[in-house]
C-alpha cells in the first residue's frame, strides 16, 4: 500500500495502572492505550506489537513496539505528537522508520529485564509502586554468589517457567546478570537474547529464599541444571521493570537514562 | 494524668493522594490518618502535631510528628504497630519517647527539603509523582551559580513567601544549599533552621527561570536581599519532599537511607 511505513517506536509506562501489555477486552491496557493514540494521531486504526508482553503491574523503561502506519507525522516527530495523546503513566521516547521486515518481538536479539526490592526493617510508601518489599534480614552475600553463577551462557530455565507456556525450548541465553545494592534498594538486572513467561520473577523469588536461609546457592545451581529442588516462587509483578530491547546497530532505540 | 507519654514519631508518605498534612473536613490528609491508625491501635482519640505542614501532594521521607497519648503498645513496637493500620502512601520508620516539653514542630533545630526535576527532552512517566517536569534546554550551570550564592548564613526570604503568611521575621537560616544531578534528574536540597510557606518551591522556581535564561544569577543574588526584581513562581507541589527534621542530639530520629 502506497505511504504505508513500519514504525519501531520506544515505550515507558508505570504499570501500576495497567492489566498489563496486551490488549483485553474491558482492561486498561498499553496496547490499547497506544493503539487509541495512534488512532487519534493519524485517524488511522492499527495494530501494536510489543517487544515484550509485560504482566499486569510490571513497569518498563525500554519497551519497544512496532506499529504500521499510512498517515500521520514524520517519524521524527512521533514521540512528542503521541505524548499529546497519551496518559500521564505511559509516553513515547524514541521513534523511528524499520524496514517492514523488522519485527518488534522477533528481531530482537536481547532484552534486559531489572528486578528491583525495598529492603529493611519496615515498608517505604515512595517506592511501592516499582520495589517489592523486603522485610527482615537478608544474607544478600548468598544473594550474590547464587547471582554470580549466571555467567553468561546458555542455561536450562525449565524450572523458572510458569506451566502452561508453550515454547519450544526452554534454553535462553544469559548475556548478564548482577544483582547491585543502593541504598535500601536491591536490583537484580538480567540481559538474556529471550526469557520465559514469569523467568526473571522466578529468578527473583528464588534468589530471595536463598537471603532469607532456606535454600542454598547449591540448590540455586541445581535449578539452572533444569533439575528440581525446589519449585521457585514468582515474585510480585510490581518490581518488574523491562529496561531494555537490543536490535542490531541501525535499528537499536536507546532510552534515555532515567 | 498517669500513664500519658508523649511520643515522637517518623513518618514517611507518597503525599500525591492526600490533600496536605494538616487536618480539612472532607479530605484525605496525613495527619487524619495518622489520628484515625492511633485510635485503631490504642482506643483513644489523639491529636497529632507535625515538624512540617506539607501542602497537598508533597511528599515525605523525613516528616516528624509528636503525639500524646495514655494506652497502645511498648515505644519501640510503634512503626510496626502503626504500620498495621495505615494505608500503602504511609508508614512510620521510627519512634522515641520525648518529655512533654519537647515539641515537633517548635523543638525542631533544622529541616532538609528536596526539590526535584525530571528533566530532558520528553517526560517520564515512571518519575512523574515525585519529580516535576523541565523539558528543553536548560543551563545547568548557571543554576548551579545560584544556588552557590545560597552559602551558609542568615537570608531575608521575604521574596520567596507566598503572600498570606503571618509570621515575625521573613529571616532564615540557610545550613547548606546544593543542586545536584543524576542521570536526568535534578534535585535541590536546602536544609535551614526554618522555612517561609512555600519558600522552597519559589526559589525553586527562581531557579528554573535561571536555567531558562529568563533571570541572571545577579537577579536571584538581588532577591536574596529582600529586593523586588522578579516575583519567583512557586513550582509544582509534587516535585518537593521534605527529607529530614533535626532535634538536639538525644531526641533526634534518624530516617532510613532509601
Amino acid at each position: 500500500m502506497s505511504g504505508c511505513r513500519r514504525l519501531l517506536l520506544g515505550v515507558s509506562y508505570d504499570g501500576t495502572d495497567f492489566a498489563g501489555f496486551q490488549r483485553q477486552a474491558d482492561h486498561r491496557t498499553v496496547q490499547a492505550t497506544l493503539e487509541e493514540a495512534i488512532l487519534r494521531l493519524c485517524g488511522e486504526p492499527s495494530r501494536v506489537v510489543g517487544a515484550g508482553r509485560t504482566d499486569a503491574g510490571v513497569h518498563a523503561r525500554g519497551q519497544i513496539v512496532h506499529v504500521d502506519v499510512q498517515k500521520g507525522p514524520p517519524v521524527e516527530r512521533w514521540p512528542k505528537a503521541m505524548n499529546r495523546y497519551l496518559p500521564d503513566d505511559v509516553a513515547i521516547w524514541g521513534s523511528r522508520e524499520i524496514p517492514s521486515s523488522v519485527h518488534a518481538q522477533r528481531s530482537a536479539t536481547a532484552k534486559t529485564y531489572r528486578y528491583s526490592w525495598h529492603y529493611g526493617s519496615l515498608r517505604c510508601p515512595l517506592s511501592r509502586r516499582t520495589h517489592a518489599l523486603l522485610i527482615g534480614a537478608l544474607d544478600i552475600e548468598a544473594m550474590k554468589s547464587a547471582v554470580t553463577l549466571l555467567q553468561p551462557g546458555i542455561y536450562d530455565f525449565r524450572m523458572f517457567q510458569s506451566t502452561g507456556s508453550r515454547i519450544r525450548t526452554t534454553k535462553r541465553q544469559i548475556v548478564s546478570a548482577k544483582l547491585r545494592e543502593q541504598k535500601s534498594s536491591l536490583m537484580l538486572e538480567i540481559t538474556a537474547n529471550g526469557f520465559l513467561y514469569h523467568m526473571v520473577p522466578r529468578i527473583a523469588g528464588a534468589i530471595v529464599e536463598i537471603g532469607r536461609g532456606r535454600f542454598t546457592v547449591d540448590d540455586f545451581a541445581t535449578l539452572l541444571e533444569g533439575k528440581p529442588v525446589f519449585p521457585p516462587p514468582t515474585a510480585p509483578a510490581h518490581g518488574l521493570c523491562l529496561e531494555r530491547v537490543y536490535y542490531d546497530g541501525n535499528i537499536d532505540l536507546v532510552p534515555p537514562d532515567c
